[in-house]
């Protein structure tokens, strides 16, 4: 939130109203520990840059040390509803069926289809279903989903969008099925400053670490204050890209060159300067 | 379970140690009402016949009065648990990933598959699935989901447990997951006697009503009391299928009409004897 709000993505006052689990204000909560600042003006930053682990398994399987991030993907998240008529799986025929379950699969099947058609850097998940009313002798009624799609470049993005609509409405057709579909993110790709960018690659090539371009599919701070002066990052690999998780590892050698690369960078930017 | 256990099919004991929602007993709750008595030897039935709503949309779709039922699917269940690899959404590639959703969409595709492919009479139901861990950004590292088989013809109802066994295993080896399916639940098709059959379309051509010999596709007294007697069914249509629900809805004239068939068939097999 913090970068986010600086960079002047997030109103300040949706910042201090955000709510922990607890129901206690961020704003309030700043004012408790005494971190409430004012506001210092427009920002001014010659450029950002920002180590980080992969959270991915590319630069592990690969075996390179440094990967010079060239941007963030873009993100779209979808919402979808399937409708169709709960009934008791013995005496229902097959052929008079409205299986929003059915669906459902099939709508799994085409996002992963997707993803894949839309390579490289694409990337299309559904984490979360849920089937109404879950009963193992009753043919589901109505089935929640997700939907995440991913890319690098916008106007993929935006045809991977399209497939998405095309399709389901043909199978909720063929299903005999209500399809709601809500569209409740839209994230554009964030290219990073080719300048930062160079200067990663230059730290990452005058000590000889094995490197690679890669795309970040997570949100980081550096893909926020791209929006307002040049950023760049450096990733290092990690254990099976696990993160956010006690497991989550790195080796110290790699975490060094990270921290060189990152040194180097500064030093470059700051030498242009 | 009063039915099942005078059959025999379930064990005295087993039936009054089966315990409610609140941890009662149906033994203790039997002798509370002053209902549990002895049991009586070997029982002597002639004939049974049960007069039902349908359950299911077929006698309305067809405007048959009277559903001839010939008998009841034998039912076979199984538990499939897939297990991948948890993963962020963003920085996985799609090559990389283990999705157990991506497997489990297959799995309920070739079930309803193998439902179509085995009519007539042929039912096959996903009706449970259970995402793990449910999250919009994580790749589903397990899912869990139930598959409920029913077919009047015990070797067919083989052959699509055989079916689904091998592509459940096709699919699990294609997506890299590990699978476990487990059978929970096998009960033989039931064939209702010939001579109670023959007394309910005699019953139903005697007063000229409309129908059509029917399985049973749900359980029913009739199909446990076949085990150990001459048994039959007369169904009549319900609205819309829909039973077990405060909805359930039959007409007077097709209740009545069910009636007078039960009362001939009844009256049929007595003068048999």
């Amino acid at each position: 939130m913090g970068s986010g709000a600086y960079a002047g993505l997030f109103p300040l006052a949706d910042v201090y109203a955000a709510r922990d689990v607890d129901g206690k204000t961020f704003g309030e909560e700043l004012e408790r520990i005494g971190y409430k600042g004012e506001p210092r003006g427009t920002p001014t930053v010659g450029a950002y840059f920002e180590a980080h682990i992969e959270q991915g398994p590319i630069l592990e399987a690969e075996k390179r040390t440094i990967g010079i991030v060239t941007g963030a993907q873009g993100q779209r998240w979808f919402e979808i509803t399937l409708t169709g008529m709960e009934a008791h799986a013995g005496p229902t025929p097959m052929a008079r069926r409205r299986d929003a379950l059915v669906g459902a699969a099939e709508i799994v099947r085409t996002v992963n289809r997707i993803g894949h058609e839309f390579q490289p850097d694409a990337c299309a998940t559904v984490g979360m279903m849920q089937v109404h009313p879950n009963s193992r002798n009753v043919i589901p009624g109505r089935v929640f989903l997700t939907v995440d799609f991913r890319h690098p470049v916008d106007a993929r993005l935006a045809a991977m969008d399209a497939a998405l609509r095309a399709e389901a409405a043909a199978i909720a057709d063929k299903c005999r099925l209500e399809l709601e579909l809500k569209q409740i993110l839209d994230f554009k790709a964030t290219p990073f400053d080719a300048g930062c960018v160079a200067a990663v690659r230059a730290g990452a090539e005058r000590h000889g670490y094995s490197h690679r371009d890669i795309i970040s599919g997570a949100g980081h701070d550096a893909v926020y204050v791209a929006k307002i002066a040049p950023a760049g990052m450096i990733f290092v690999p990690c254990e099976d890209g696990i993160s956010h998780n006690e497991i989550e590892n790195a080796t110290l050698d790699d975490l060094a060159a990270g921290c060189q690369v990152l040194l180097h960078a500064v030093l470059d930017k700051a030498g242009a300067r």
